[in-house]
């Protein structure tokens, strides 16, 4: 057999599906299966938003070839919704479409960066960040986040892991894997820092609807003089709308990023899948109070985490927000990726080990507890107290 | 601004929107706007078809998140008519389901090649594959094809521009730009060739569907023993089933190259679209009849078409089929792209200029004629007699 690109031969397998098969081999000793496995809402979506894909999906306008950047209709309803969110004024030109966040970053990477450039990203970070870097040769650099300072990055860390090579700041806020929320000033703090030392700031945001109430503008950053020469915004609508299958997510950036993503973009995929376009665009404004009663749940199911840990003393919550929550185990040099199967298949606990997010994280495991409402989530008491490693 | 990717930076602007704008700017004074600018039917989907893509879009059963191969259903509908088709074996396993064949595509060549190798092409080719490849550093060779013997690629040529760093052959047929059709023999010699210099044959199948009536098997690869050490076909759901807005493509290999490009697509995207792939894993056994008749209407555009030309004696027709044909046009040294816009803007025939596909293409024209029926193909003739470049 002729040679792969040992740039992806190398790459380990995606890791959630054998996380599955740890969550497939638990014979529900302990109960139902808690599954905290991966960041997909625990609620239906709303039923308008399904009728609203049926209608357009079942339409003969959205079967040809549509615009590269994305449709007008979710263009325009999404730089409103964006303006409205952070007190800005945006345009569709400011937007690109894309077919889910993964998509929205590896464009944002290829748009800055080729093999043999450098990317700055925090550690933890979020795994499918990394394994794109790596496949496309893009070197990686990390900036530690220190647990006593809640995961939050640091600004003199990163200006330091800012080498020659590095073009971009890769950040997510709120984080994944942590949950950590970074504060705006902190966001402001970075920017600033990336604005001095020419190089992009690409923050992705797909959790950002989730923050807690009167949490404010996420950052005033598309309130900055010239902002379109640092800052690329990631953002997904698989989570606000429940609909991770129909594949969408967004990019919000200045015009001269827009058009190198339109050519990347053009080989990817030649456009996003269209219908879902038309029926979020539609569901922007008509699903908002829906969205924000969801807002709360989420923040409720925060909440309910913090209680419960609070009973379950051994264990420790590095972080929590939006999402996520980064969960200090208590088994010492136990590697996080056996705690996290046998917790699977004797607890029927199913999460993340944190070393699938850093090679120094193999203290923690990611809990994605949105999965899960606030009775489920109390369950984990009896769980965590009572799980051994034998 | 920090700097972009040069790799990027420099990439030509996608062409086709550059296209729809000559269009936009006939005044329609000889006529009616004959579009032969992108390859898509002229026809509607079956109305079953839009019904499926409707019901599967509104069901919940599809708003998670599925598995990045591609939905086992469609899988295993799209293994069988491939084996049914080229009258061999195949599972499952043997499919990678995609957003598109461009994205099958870039799969394909990041699988086997990465910043430095390089890949041997046709010229002239289709551009979005030399422009996924520019964009990734990886290298392009070109092997000219002839336009005395059709447009077919030659093998010792083709021999002789492996170099030690191609990884790959990348070939289409029924080609795109040309319509060309490569004979199962000659591709019986590439994949020979290709085995024996131990190069992957990259085979991009998107118009396979539109042979001639009686042209039997488009090839007899995958009775090979082996082939999954060599072969990777790439095909297209756009163009048989009219829904290019819902992107669905799919890549038939071995399973190793399926292992590679699961990597490569949890990066991209996390999973195809779901619904879309339910809808069409449906359709497939169900519009078999329906696309049987497109075919042959598709043959009729064909016929329409040369008979059209023989009355257009100044116009040569250097290759037709399946969807294409590249129309050398009488004006000698004046490059395509200006006789492309003069023909959009004066005689209202929309076709790309044959320099997008090879800088020595500049005495051709693509015309995508399965756009349009037969009664319009045969406006042609006066369009093209009367047409002049003042």
């Amino acid at each position: 057999m002729p040679r792969f690109n040992p740039l992806v031969e190398t790459l380990t397998a995606p890791p959630i599906p054998s996380v599955f098969a740890w969550g497939d081999a638990y014979d529900g000793r302990s109960g139902p299966m808690i599954d905290f496995s991966q960041a997909v809402p625990g609620y239906p979506p709303h039923p308008d938003m399904l009728r609203l894909l049926g209608e357009y999906a079942a339409s003969r306008a959205y079967t040809g070839y549509g615009p590269i950047e994305g449709e007008d209709s979710l263009r325009t309803a999404y730089a409103a919704h964006v303006s409205e969110s952070y007190g800005t004024s945006l345009s569709a030109g400011n937007i690109h479409v894309t077919a889910g966040c993964n998509q929205a970053f590896i464009c944002a990477a290829m748009a800055v960066a080729g093999a043999g450039d450098a990317v700055l990203m925090t550690d933890p970070y979020y795994f499918n960040q990394e394994t794109t870097l790596a496949m496309l040769g893009i070197q990686t650099r990390f900036a530690a986040c220190d647990p006593a300072k809640g995961f939050l990055p640091d600004v003199a860390t990163l200006a330091a892991g800012i080498t020659p090579d590095v073009r971009a700041v890769a950040l997510v806020s709120p984080n994944n894997p942590t949950g950590a929320v970074y504060p705006p000033e902190l966001l402001a703090a970075i920017y600033d820092l990336c604005a001095a030392r020419g190089v992009w700031l690409i923050l992705d945001e797909t959790y950002r609807d989730f923050l807690p109430a009167g949490a404010g503008r996420p950052h005033d950053l598309f309130g900055r003089a010239g902002w379109e020469n640092t800052l690329i915004s990631l953002y997904s609508f698989s989570k606000s709308f429940c609909i991770p299958g129909h594949r969408l997510g967004a990019i919000t950036a200045g015009t001269a990023v827009v058009e190198q993503v339109a050519k990347i973009m053009d080989n990817l995929q030649i456009c996003p899948p269209r219908s879902a376009q038309a029926a979020v665009a539609t569901a922007l404004p008509l699903l908002a109070d829906w969205r924000e009663e969801n807002r709360r749940e989420i923040a409720r199911r925060v909440e309910g985490l913090l209680s419960t840990m609070a009973a379950v003393p051994a264990w420790r919550v590095g972080a929590v927000g939006a999402y996520f929550a980064f969960i200090g185990h208590p088994f010492g040099k136990t590697p996080s990726a056996i705690v996290a199967e046998r917790l699977a298949k004797e607890a029927g606990v199913l999460c993340l080990p944190g070393s699938y997010f850093g090679a120094g994280q193999d203290g923690y495991l990611r809990f994605a507890f949105a999965n899960a409402d606030v009775a489920t989530i109390a369950l984990l008491k009896d769980r965590l107290n009572r799980f051994v490693l034998g």
